[in-house]
């Protein structure tokens, strides 16, 4: 059983949804992809370096996530991760990664801690992040567009109302 | 009646209570100087302006909050912010504060929004926090030294289990 930290990152800025005929085909606009590459460099200078980034299938999230693999992270589609994804689905595959401590991309392995990045959508990202610090959905953290949270899960009991809160950053701090 | 965003900041890095018979005395290290100075200015450059900031009287908040104070914020100290401080005469205050719409500071009042910083220790100030947002303390928020914790409260009502969490961040994010 490994220690993971789990990042929730908003989605870029995206286009209106006047022009696309289903949510999910609307692209990031020239800002959002702007402002997002911005964000992903800056983590990562600051250190903060992802084992996998897991993705929702909707356009703007795998151009969120195709501007963080830039930055030489593995990234993956996850059906999960789309708007009201299934959160219990989602724990039982995250469970049995960090149970084998094992990422499937730069790390190799062994390592005696995780770092995943989910890319989605709201509410959903932030009702799970708060299903995993207190059990049920509150509503009261504000996660904006690229925005992102981060929560230290712990190794051995679930995460549900378990996990601490060590970062909320709004997308204006690191542009 | 005005709306208030309250920012949680801990003082920075302190000396050992080794060489200190009483804990209010331990001065900022050099590095917890250097590294709160940079904090407080980048803060200011991100455009976050204080129109008061209120501190604990220990000698470790005091400095800090001087530091807060070389980026033209009034600073005012409290007793209720010294460790184990009385969150409800605090709370008093603050509604006070807050109704007046007054700031005693650089904005002179008639603002339709006000920033407060709180210079404190652990573990009160992500306590106070916790009750602001869910209305109980969950010791989930993780803040270090010279981090900061942003809640936005709301006009009308009480603070209590009914404000949003929109910043967490860790000092190294800063600096």
């Amino acid at each position: 059983m490994t220690k993971v930290s789990i990042y929730f990152i908003r989605h870029g800025i995206a286009a209106d949804r006047a022009g696309y005929d289903r949510d999910g085909d609307r692209p990031l606009t020239e800002e959002g992809h702007k402002k997002t590459k911005k964000i992903a460099r800056k983590l990562n200078h600051l250190g903060l370096k992802f084992d996998l980034v897991q993705h929702s299938p909707l356009v703007r999230a795998k151009q969120t996530a195709a501007i963080f693999a830039e930055q030489g992270y593995p990234i993956a589609q996850s059906e999960y991760l789309a708007p009201e994804g299934d959160f219990q689905k989602w724990l039982d595959w995250f469970r049995n990664w960090q149970e084998s401590g094992i990422s499937p991309g730069i790390n190799g392995g062994g390592r005696s801690d995780l770092s995943l990045g989910l890319i989605g959508h709201e509410p959903d990202l932030s009702a799970w992040a708060e299903v995993l610090l207190w059990g049920e959905v509150r509503s009261v953290l504000v996660l904006k567009k690229a925005g992102i949270i981060g929560l230290a899960v712990p190794e051995p009991e679930t995460p549900i109302a378990n996990s601490l809160l060590f970062m909320l950053i709004p997308p204006k701090i690191l542009l």
